[in-house]
């Protein structure tokens, strides 16, 4: 999947919050991908028809956010884009848990988010692919459940980290249509580049810059190496 | 006091500017606490009564950012939750200027602002826990002044390192109810975190991410040892 | 013109996009600017008419940044403060072309872009310095043209790079006053850090703090010793 990602660079259009966003786009061009990012309701719905893959990420959730969301979602049913949906902090704000069942019910391709936020989508995530952030990442459909025990406990001190994972998945997506097997890769990539960034073992901020250039630097070798996966 | 924020991890939501959301976030997360951001009106609220500090920074000034101060002071207000504000840059714009005096008058626990910013909000701060960044940083109240003679000065040559002090004053609020002392600390830790980061001598890039990195390590010895205090 | 801008330490008031805001505003701190960023329309006008220099970076296009951006060319035409015109993307959406070819005719001192973006404008370019920026980047006016073969094929791998070579171009018009020779110092300052950055070779992540570490350290003998301009 990493392969193909750097010979296709498939565009990832992400709405995403503004604390993320800088971290997300350069984590995207690292893997190989190409970010864009506009709201803008006139836009957004031209710039999802044409991407490769859609990111719908409810960190920031203010009006202009959530027009934007309907628009890009039903360009991205309209298009055959596959889009992945992180559900952030609907734990904490029920007007946000309500949404993301609304958005649930357009069948987004995978949802990435933690144990919390499962919870509060309750049962509304039967039929999609849910990738669950947590000591070790868990990834499942109906019939498959995969565990990535790969990471480093400082994947959860960089703000954005799980926005990251999302994007990347969303960009998998672009290139694998089982989207099991993307939200796989998404996670294995980001997890080994992980560990590998916490080598230096400075602390949190060099560790942030460090997982962009593992990333970057990341082969087929390395995952087959490193991958602990289990099904 | 950095013992207490590692130990209780608590929430700080801050409202603050666009150029500042990441790296606030990353030093809040290297010192212990945990950072949310939303200024949603329908959420802000729910936020801000359920978190352990506050931040309002002034540096975004729209519509939608002014609505959201107000609902965030009423329930922290409301709620007994210590709230910081940071007036960035209301020397340069009037409107920002009358918007800071009114906050003020509703007892922000410490503010945290430059030279030009304290002479533009005049006597409005007589009593208030006032946290004044300069060649020496200077906290005050009515009884006790404290200047701090640590930290170093490639911390003005990385964007919204005062906007990092000032969430760090609110989750130091957070943990210590003395605003005096808690804005001390705060202050310390940051300006050891700078010294200590300017080792590398690289310049202001890696700088801006090996502070994260030193104050992630920080501990009660290294301030102990480094802190130049004077009351 | 980097020692001037050292000296001076022109305020540049940037519009410019969410992604793209916290980079750029360490890019300009290197160089040796200070940035400001407020986009409310009731303070822009006042921020950008004491301001020596302008950016209107149409990346974010949402109606806030739009009316913003007709206060600030406004103020900046009666106050004679030079501004520079990224327009980000026009390529893929018509309503941002449009607006951006109104722009044009509002007589930025010079226009950066890239090859796509440049052609989408068209014809309406004559009149213009324009900043082409490419395998090597090209500025011309009607009389002269420069190609400046310096740069790093990392560059391209770190988010709003393109944009902070449009705010350095901004910062070389609060010193330079003939448009031609600030966008090309601009450039060769940028590139000539990114080829010193890319030295250290580990990724982009890193690469994005170098280029900020070299900018900070560049100096007139570096300049002149690295540069590969033709005109």
């Amino acid at each position: 999947v990493l392969e193909r990602l750097r010979s296709r660079t498939p565009r990832v259009h992400c709405i995403t919050n503004a604390v993320a966003q800088n971290f997300t786009a350069n984590i995207l061009l690292a893997a190989g991908a190409t970010p864009s990012m506009t709201i803008s309701p006139e836009e957004i719905g031209a710039f999802v028809a044409s991407a490769d893959a859609l990111l719908v990420n409810l960190g920031t959730f203010d009006d202009e956010r959530r027009k934007a969301v309907k628009i890009a979602v039903e360009a991205a049913t309209r298009g055959d884009v596959p889009w992945v949906l992180d559900p952030v902090l609907i734990d904490r704000a029920p007007p946000r848990a309500a949404f993301a069942k609304e958005l649930v019910a357009l069948k987004p391709a995978a949802v990435r988010l933690n144990q919390a936020e499962f919870a509060a989508l309750g049962g509304a995530l039967k039929n999609t692919v849910v990738a669950l952030s947590g000591e070790a990442d868990r990834v499942s459909d109906n019939a498959r459940t995969a565990t990535i025990s790969n990471g480093h406990a400082l994947m959860a001190k960089v703000t954005a980290m799980g926005c990251a994972a999302s994007a990347l998945t969303a960009a998998c997506l672009a290139v694998e249509r089982d989207p099991w097997r993307a939200a796989v890769s998404a996670l294995l990539m980001l997890n080994i580049a992980g560990e590998q960034a916490a080598g230096a073992g400075k602390g949190p901020g060099s560790f942030a810059v460090a997982i962009i250039d593992e990333l970057h630097r990341l082969d087929r070798t390395a995952i087959l190496e490193r991958a602990k996966v289990t099904s």
